[in-house]
This record gives C-alpha cells, structure tokens and sequence, in this order.
C-alpha cells in the first residue's frame, strides 16, 4: 500500500512525522518551525477546543481576547519571566516596507523603525495583567476569570511537528484573587479540569502533579502538570496551570481594596494547554496501521464503506444505509458513506484505518440478503456481523466500549510501565528501558540537575497524591519523604 | 447616571466610544493600535464566529490553520498584493533578546537577526497559495474549500476601535477550483453567506455589489462586497469576497492537470468578515441608552429582576421564577437571574438596558399576587404585564419579533436615506446630509477619484441587482447604462 508508515519498534519518531503526513494532521510549513494544520487535524483539535472551552465555562471562565504584541517593556517586568522567555522570542522592529532602490524588490523601510520592538507574545501574563491593573480596584471586581484562546510563538531552535513549533495554538487562562488560598484553589481545580479533559476525552491517562522549582514557570510560585506516558515509555508533559502568587501583580502594580478597606496586591494564576495535546493524542494510542482516535474526539466516528459492482446493487445499498445513518446522526454521531466508486473497498479500508474512525461498516449484497452488516472497531481490529435491526444501539454501545477500552489499554501501559527504583544503578538500567520511574530524590536542584546531566531523565513532577514515605536519595542518599516521577520526556 | 453615554446627536463618534467602553465591550490596549476584547464584548464575537462557522461548514468548508509569519519575498510575488499591503506591515527580523552589557535591560539581540525578515500576516493568500502548490496535483484535488480563523495585523495610522485596529480577528476563506466559472461561483456563494449571516443573525441589511477597480482587493479581479447603512448615515464594508482568478497560481505555480490531461493554472478565491462586524452591529441599531443587540447575538437573551425588600420576599420571587428560567434553558435560551442586593433595580435595568439585553422581567411582590410578571423589551422600550401562566412561549414570539422588528427599522432607515440624484450639484448637497446616493458614473477610474477628492464620498459598489438605465455620468456627463452606491464611509 502506498500509505504505508514505519512501525513503532523499527523507528518511533519515524513512526510519528509519517503518521501525521499520511493522515493528513498537519506538515511543516516554508516558515521555519512553523506548522500548517491541515483540515483533518484542525477538526481533531477543534474538537479538542470545543470540549475544553465548555468545562471553562462551566467553572465560571469567560473568553476574551488580549493583543498579539507586548512592548519589550512589559517583558522586562517580572525578573524570572523575561529570564525565561528573551532568549526565544520573535521581534518586531519596523512597520513597513519599501520598494528598493536599485528596483531589487521590497526592502524594510529604515525610516519606519519602531521607536520600542514588539515581541509577539510567548505568553501573555504581562500585556493581561498590564490591562487587569485597570480593571480590578476592590474585592468586589474579584475573581477575574478569564481565558483567552491565542496563537504564541517561542522561536525554538530544534522543532518537531505539535510537540515543539515555534507558533502554536493555546488557550490561557489568567485569573485573579483576592486571597492566596483561593487563586491555590484554582490553580488546582484547573488542573483537574486538563486531568478529566485529558482522561474522559483522550483517554489518556495523566498523573497529577507538582514540578520542581527548576521546571516552574517563569514567574511562578508553583506549576502543577498532568504528564502522560507515550508508548515509547517517553512522559509528555500535556498540561500546566501555575499559581502566580503575588508576583505579576507586583510587577504591574496590581492592588485591591480588601472588604477590611487596606489594599494588597491580588493573588493570580495562569494555566494552559496547546496542539502539543496533539501530539500527546497521537503518541498515546496509534499503532502501526495509523491513528487510533478515541470516539468523542474523532472527526468521523462512523464509516460506512458500501460494497457493491454497479450502480443498481449501489441504490440499492443506499436506501438501506441512509435510515441508520439518519438516526445515528440525530443521536449526534458522526457518520460518513462512502460510495465514491475512485477507490476499491480494499483501500477504504486502510485508508480509514489510518486515519483512525473508530467504526467502519461494511455491507455488501450477501448481507444485504441476510438483513447484516459487517462491524469493524479499529481499536481493537475486531470484526463482527450483526443484524440491522439494532445497529444503532449496537453502535452507541461500540462507541462508548471504544473509548473506555483505549483508555484501559494505556492505563494498563503506563502502570506497566511504572518502577520503584531504589539505587542509581538501578535507576540507570531502567532509564535506558524506558518508563516512569518512581524513586527518591533528597529536593535540591543539583541533585536534580546531575541526574538530568547523567542520564537525560528529569523528574516529571512530585505527584499530588504521593503517599509519604521514608526514604533515601537514589543519587545522595539523603533523606526523601516521597518518591518522585523521573522519566525522559518530549 | 455614572453610566451615562452622549447622545448620537450630540456627537456620534463620542456616542460610540463610549459605548464601547460603558458596556464592557472593548478598550485600547497599550500597544498602540491594538484592542483588548473584554467578556462581554467578545462573547457577542463568539456568537457571530458560531453562526458563521456553521454556515461554512454547511457549504462544504473545513478550518484549518496556516502560519502567523509571513517571508519577505512571499509576499512580493504577486505584484498588486506586496503594492496594496507593504505599506503597513509589522516586519519581524530579530528572534531573541539579551541583556544590555551596561545593564540597563534587555536589548534586541543583534546577533539574533534573521536571514530573511518575516511579515507578520496581513491576510494570507501568500502563505497559503505557497502550501497549497503541494495539495494539488489533478483536478481530482479540486476543488479546495478552506477557512481559518486567525489574528492579523495591519499598520494602520488612525485606528478605531473595531473599525480600524492595527491586529483584528477574522476568518479568511481560501479555495481552489478547476474552471473559472466555478471560482466565480463560489465567489458569489459565500457573499451571498455573509449578506443571509448579515441579515439573519445582525438583523442589518446589506447591499451586495462589486467593488469598483480602484476598491479591489490587492491581488484580485473581482472584488464582491456586502455594505450596510450606518445609524449617522455613513457607509460600512461588512464583508468581502473575491474573485483572484489565476493571479496566485500564477505567482505560486500551482497547476493541476486536467480532467483532459492538460497542465492549468488552479482559480482562486478568498473572502473575509473581521472583527469589524462588531463595530457595524453597534452602529446599526444601538440607541442613546446602550446597545440593542439582536436576540440571535445577545450573550444574555433574557433578564429576571426580582424587586424585593428581604430575604423572604426573594425567597419566594426565586421559588416562581425558577421553573421558568429551567423552561427558557430548555429551549436554548439565555436567561440571567440577578438577584445581587448590591445594587437597586432602577440600576440594574440601566445596567441592562446598555448592555442590550433584548427582553427584562422584573417581578415584586404584587406580580406574585396577581401572578403576573412585567415584561419590558429592549428595542421599543416599551413594557406589558403578563401572565406568568404561558410566559415561556410569550418569550419566545418576542424574541422574534425583536430580532425581526430591528431588522425592519434599520431597512427602513436605510430605504429612507438611499436618494437618486442625477446632478453633481445635488450630489455635493446631499453628501453632506449622508446616506446613500444612486447616481450615474461613466465608469472610470479619474472620475471616481475626483469625486472621491472633492466629496470623500466612494463607490461603495456596483449593485448586483441594479438594473439597466440609461443615463449620464453626474461629473461628466458620459453615458452610463446603471446607477452605482455612492457614500461616505467607515
């Protein structure tokens, strides 16, 4: 077949830049590190927009929508956080254009210098909170709950297609409190709305926790993560939302008047999550045969592929299917029938294989004549013939089985996959194998560092629900209260 | 009233500035040109982005998304285009910060400057012609129906919130065909999308027509337009839809091989509505008091007012009311309840009456008596006492007859400021008391730009539905076979 892609064990990053071409997801564009998502990939993500902007909603989040721009300035506010975005970011200096003197074509014009560059914004704490300084003078305009789905760029010197581009898509959610204890409270309550996301629509596993002091944002008092496990036993890390503390409040000089009528700095957080979760979706169920889609994510979530040698069998095929495909649809399932006679049956078939709708009916005149159909999942690539009468409710079924087994299936994986690893020897052993490795660590950065240097693992996050435990630095041998996920990650 | 905003007569920019503001819509951001969307503001935008998303997936469109950046020599390759928007361009050549050596900051990084400037997009025909060179082969990849949602950015001297702002949101349509007539249908087909969204969903009515050459879109032959009256009688351009021919083929080389096996260049097309429409939905209808908002736009459709003196009495109003509101949600509608003892009732319908919420109901204690609610509607200002019994479908008849009524005053506003004018003398008279003015042109360039020169009145458009009429040019008396829309404009 001409779709072919590389299989998983032969090549695993091959594996993934030719599944995301062959399915058609998304390609590299002639700007450098930036992505095209093609059509098939947006309404994955779309999809993906949709789920999270209702849970948004639902928790009290309104959208709005802040400049692509930020003055050089402004990035300079929080010490941290220019630290940690100047050495990536996409500067505007000029506004125009001009045509060349010696007719060479159109050149920046150096008379239309702007007087203070624009970045194009990596993120956007500080044009937001510039703007909250204005919108917030007492507790009562308190909590400020507000998302705001963006394009960013962060001009990364080593790309990869939805895992690391220099543009990518996002939403980010900022907020502000007025106590430290509330803006903790939503810092983790969205968290746990990317953990449901992440686990109720991808059906991917995640493990809740804390970073490090190294890995926080910058301009963070804490970041918590979701970070899933990729079938290579590589983490991703798919989720973020940071307790800002005080800090950009200070920075912008954002005060409130308390109900006690003193003023204080507000209390903020700020969480996102971008087409990285693409990748994530991608990396975590799709086999050698394409994308594995789970249900409520998949742009089709039924195809029908009729199979029939002229036009009369076709008709005749049709008046059948089109009953089912209406109910289905007013159940709201995604169908599709495909009666293109450009490509034989054979090919449908791999062609939706790849591109991972989790049902394909298939009917021909034999099952015609016996009131069946042929029912593939491409999860588990079963295939069954049911009878018509209740192929609807059959379907429903098949559909909720498809998600909750995907699920299962890399849950299983990652608990698999998980270690207790108490020496550095073992620890390096199993670091090359791959795989989350649960293993004490005495808190200090350069412990940390050293691992990371040694051996390329770094610790994914110090879950939430970590039991204490008593315990001995895997590299120190200093005293731990609690394992830590160290694993190598995108 | 501190919310208070100038009458239109008073001073209609101030009227609109101030609205905008009074009523949480949007604001100037500190980056000179840019807007910041607030929530209320922005859920209108969602609500116009939903309808408009659905009307082109229903004609057979997907999203998709293409790079932010643009290359210099990109966008010089279609002659009329790098002429129509090099003039404004945002131009990024730098791609890191560092610290300043005498320590006073970050400084752009001179090491950091790119080999080839890249042009932050202005619209993006360029980069996606560029792309779509590998997406086509045959005429079997025809046709290609593409739409983004996307931020660009224009360098505009005098900005105007909504109207005018250096980056603006929009949708940008893109698509391919195999045979000119195609191209031109579909050129047709989504103007014909914006005029049904224009006049369904805003409740505006539009004029359809072609732009003059002078108007054109930079790279296009063929420029279709929808315009709307505005309340002070000026001229807004609501959307666009152009015809490029095989002008961006041309430029990006992109063929496809025939049906018949020959080697052709690919027609194009591409249209766009902005975030400008919200600037002509305030215009259009809103009042001295706030915004009127059409029902199918407004993020809260319905308000309940409960009029109480205690808790009690709240209790109760709250007890009737509930089961109400359930019935309203049901049915998809929006209802808020506000029951906050912040502020009184007299302020809360003014506070609602500049939002432009459609329909209000208060309710006291002598409705719940006599089983009656006070229903107010927005648009007429005018109020009714109902019975609570069947109040559900009272609603729902008046939500309708809200969004159709405002619809049928705008049109009657316009129809009774559109004048046929045969000389230029009464041409210059009328000018100054706005309105559109029907009027001959011989159809050239110099005359249109004279007028223009000496009236800042332009050729809004040729009527699509104008019919044949002999007559004379009003500025030089050549023949002319039709009556073109003369206005001045936002």
């Amino acid at each position: 077949m001409a779709k072919a892609i590389p299989s998983r064990s032969e090549n695993y990053s091959e594996w993934y830049n030719e599944l995301i071409k062959k399915a058609d997801l998304a390609e590299n564009s002639a700007v450098r590190g930036c992505m095209v998502i093609k059509p098939y990939g947006f309404s994955i993500w779309e999809k993906m927009q949709r789920a999270l902007d209702d849970m948004f909603k639902e928790t009290g989040h309104s959208n709005a929508y802040f400049p692509l721009f930020i003055p050089k300035s402004f990035l300079s506010k929080e010490a941290s956080h220019v630290e940690g975005f100047a050495k990536e970011c996409a500067v505007v200096t000029h506004y125009r254009l001009k045509n060349a003197e010696d007719g060479s074509g159109v050149i920046v014009d150096p008379e239309a210098k702007l007087e203070e560059e624009l970045i194009v914004r990596p993120t956007s704490e500080t044009v937001i909170w510039s703007t909250y300084r204005n919108w917030i003078q007492s507790y009562r305009d308190l909590p400020l709950l507000i998302n705001q789905w963006a394009n960013v760029v962060r001009w990364e010197m080593r790309t990869r297609i939805f895992l690391r581009t220099a543009e990518f898509l996002w939403q980010e959610g900022h907020t502000a409190h007025a106590t430290a204890d509330e803006a903790m409270d939503e810092t983790r309550q969205m968290l746990d709305v990317y953990a449901r996301f992440a686990e109720e629509w991808m059906a991917m596993p995640v493990i809740r926790g804390a970073k490090t002091p190294n890995e926080r944002f910058a301009g963070a008092e804490d970041t918590l993560c979701i970070e899933a496990m990729m079938q290579d036993g590589k983490a991703l890390q798919a989720g973020t939302s940071h307790f800002l503390g005080q800090n950009f409040a200070k920075a912008f000089e954002v005060q409130f008047l308390t109900k006690e009528n003193k003023l204080d700095y507000v209390w903020g957080t700020s969480w996102g999550v971008s087409t990285r979760l693409m990748g994530a979706l991608i990396m975590a169920h799709s086999d050698d045969d394409g994308l594995v889609l789970p249900p409520k994510l998949a742009p089709i979530q039924v195809v029908i592929v009729p199979i029939f040698k002229n036009e009369e069998q076709l008709a005749q095929l049709s008046a059948k299917v089109k009953p089912v495909m209406q109910e289905l649809r007013k159940l709201g399932i995604t169908v599709k029938f495909d009666d293109s006679d450009a490509n034989k049956p054979g090919w449908k078939f791999a062609e939706y294989e790849l591109r991972g709708v989790p049902v394909r009916l298939a009917m021909g005149m034999r099952d015609l004549e016996n009131g069946t159909v042929e029912v593939a999942r491409r999860d588990l690539k079963t295939k069954e013939t049911v009878a018509l009468d209740g192929i609807v409710g059959h379907i429903q079924n098949l559909l909720d089985d498809i998600q909750q087994t995907i699920y299962q299936k890399a849950l299983q994986f990652r608990e698999s996959n998980m270690f207790r690893v108490d020496s550095y020897d073992a620890f390096k052993e199993q670091i090359e194998k791959g795989g989350f490795i649960l293993a004490h660590w005495d808190g200090t950065s350069e412990t940390e560092e050293a691992i990371k240097e040694e051996t390329k693992a770094t610790i994914r996050c110090i879950p939430l629900d970590a039991p204490e435990e008593e315990g001995q630095c895997i590299y120190t041998g200093k005293p731990s209260s609690r394992r830590v996920v160290f694993a190598r990650a995108y």
